[in-house]
């Protein structure tokens, strides 16, 4: 065995996280991430779409972004721009949306456009935990504002506004999640839309919007964007296909002004994203995504009663939530001597895993208790099964729920 | 017409690069961009392939990276580490492969392990754009050693080594596209690897092997790569599918011990790559990869025929250009008197798209009247169009070809 030559690590960039963990396979009963359900991934509709553009387009994977140029395959933006007016009332033209590679690089490449270390932006103080840590990455500063039933509230949002412009800070967007808010599961009105929008407009501090849910409301009715309530004036938008389709194909898309998009698009410097992905949606979404959405949502909304339903029945009043209107995870408080982090370390070695409520705010006292649980991915049983065992050791660690469902139905 | 709110770009991030200009469209003529020959995209195959693995595993598309974790799609890394000790005499498991969207996110997260503003890296001097401008955003200085036809030359490399060492100055790592190198299309013999081998563990500087071309030598033999010479200590090597299969399907790979693997994972925060373009590419590789690149070597040799023709037809003597031994471009020499970069504006308006060799090198003077010609993508009739009219641009605007091939042959 010959030595090595280099000890690596004194070479690499001072700024680096921490090394990955190597991977062990998903936990027993995960309640984690945005995965959906197996059983209602469209296999046989892909697999005609597949096919179908391949025999037709095939050859032109042989150029990048398959010719259609840099915001990526043109069918597919202009069905974004279709179902984006019909569903959202936005107006644009396909020339407004870029095709990325999932929102995640939606958001790398807006905030890129905005910001640098030591800027500030203002978030929901209850948020998506990859929205959270890239700011932190990033070294930006986030002003978190709290939440009712209704999403960001609009005094919390205006004093933060006030204070910030008061020490000659300006914010370089107002980041939000207003259809079925992550974690909170909130869908703003749209009367406090406008409150917003007159909140930034007023401020000069413009909207990010991040709009991945809108498709899984139960009801199929959804508030306008706030893109189209301002016809895209001050408004950057982002949105997925890993929601409502499928979130191992890897597409997601930015709709903004040109000014904006010029910005973004400079910064993604990867010759395109996935074009097969992209095609094989455009051919699915044109005749099936319509007819597909409602089956999807019907399938997660018995899910989520079967979660809510195990929760009742395994923390009883130990675990209060509201009814989401749609999506696929819950926002569930438990107790204040529920400790979520720990919580979270011993579920995942009793094989459960959660999201812990402090890794999804910016708020970790606020958050404390509260934990995140996806519901598409996992079977009913499993969904049942993995409640109470996470109601086992939460009772074990902490003392709540008090008793066993077991228990207490031998009582 | 309501009057902007915002002025955005006050509130964009200083560091910007200069915004996307709108894409009309490619040339008529188009010799850039690394585009492959479509009449050899497998389509059959691949038809049969995506039908296949989504019939099979359609319903894991529910599940982030398929449920393979966070390194990507299973059968493809097996494919590879397989693929990579049969040719390259790399000996390495499919938890040393991390699956990227393209070698392009492959530089990023290579880059960004070691490399931050105000550092120092070794580079061959004509090189590939896309690596060269990475640095310069990233603020990297770039030290250029000058190629011959075997490649980076070493005595000019020991010198620069020993210089940066004299200053202080450890560079981060020796970035070398030692097969088929881009634009220079020359293949770094088995001696000159292991003298730039030893210099690399003399100085402590590690080795950045960009490999993306080596499947497309028209003899098929290839030396083996630095990683496999030296076991990967103090190696990185990245590869992609790009070339050898379709470059629209994004996925190329970086191959890594753990310790540099998993910090590149660590950048990688975009939830895996596209997995569906994964899955399709493993299934199509496991029995197709072998038949297929002969063939399509033999279409672009063919290729390369028709353009070297054309340019010996239409430049005579005033184009200088080695037999590239394999891949998809060709770097050529015109005369002293031609300002490459101001031939590609010229050939652009005309219809003709080049790449000049000041963007393809960090010495300016050296590349000033080279163009690299990517020949791939057309038609051979083309090709030999393209060159025509190319050779007519560079006539009226430099003086030379002096005459043109039908003039000569009327003489």
């Amino acid at each position: 065995m010959r030595a090595s030559a280099f000890d690596l690590s004194s070479l690499f960039a001072s700024t680096l996280p921490p090394p990955a963990a190597k991977w062990n396979g998903a936990a027993r009963y995960n309640f984690t991430g945005g995965h959906n359900d197996p059983d209602m991934v469209p296999v046989e509709a892909l697999r005609q779409a597949a096919d179908s553009v391949l025999a037709r387009e095939g050859q032109s994977l042989a150029t990048y972004n398959v010719g259609h140029g840099p915001l990526g395959y043109l069918p597919l933006r202009e069905f974004i721009a279709e179902k984006l007016k019909r569903d959202a009332g936005i107006e644009c033209s396909a020339d407004e949306v870029l095709l990325v590679s999932g929102s995640l690089q939606a958001l790398d490449l807006v905030n890129g456009v905005f910001c640098e270390r030591g800027d500030t932006v203002i978030y929901e103080e209850d948020c998506y935990q990859g929205s959270i840590n890239r700011m932190t990455r990033m070294g930006v500063n986030i002003v978190g504002i709290p939440l009712d039933e209704g999403g960001m509230k609009m005094d919390a949002l205006a004093t933060a506004l006030a204070d910030l412009k008061a020490r000659g800070v300006r914010p370089k967007f107002i980041y939000t999640i207003p259809t079925v808010q992550n974690p909170t599961g909130t869908i703003m009105s749209e009367a406090r839309r406008r409150e917003l929008l007159a909140l930034s407009q007023e401020y000069g501090v413009p909207l990010f919007e991040d709009d991945c849910y809108a498709d899984l409301i139960w009801s199929g009715k959804r508030p306008p964007a706030l893109y189209a309530m301002r016809n895209g004036d001050g408004v950057v938008y982002i949105g997925s296909f890993s929601k409502s389709v499928a979130p191992a194909l890897r597409v997601g898309y930015i709709v903004a002004k040109w000014n904006v998009l010029s910005r973004a698009l400079a910064l993604k410097t990867d010759a395109g994203s996935a074009s097969l992905e992209q095609m094989l949606l455009a051919e699915f979404c044109k005749s099936q995504f319509e007819q597909h959405v409602p089956k999807l949502r019907a399938a997660l909304r018995a899910k989520l009663e079967t979660l809510m339903e195990s929760l009742n029945e395994q923390f009883g009043t130990a675990a209060e939530f509201s009814d989401a209107p749609g999506g696929i995870f819950l926002w569930v408080k438990l107790p204040g001597q529920v400790d979520a982090m720990q919580l979270y370390q011993k579920a995942l070695a009793a094989g459960v895993a959660i999201n812990p409520g402090p890794e999804w705010s910016v708020n970790t006292a606020h958050s404390r208790s509260h934990i995140r649980l996806c519901f598409a991915n996992l079977p009913h049983e499993d969904i049942r099964a993995g409640v109470a065992l996470l109601a086992e050791v939460c009772r074990n660690e902490f003392g709540v729920p008090a008793r066993s469902a077991n228990i207490q139905k031998q009582v």
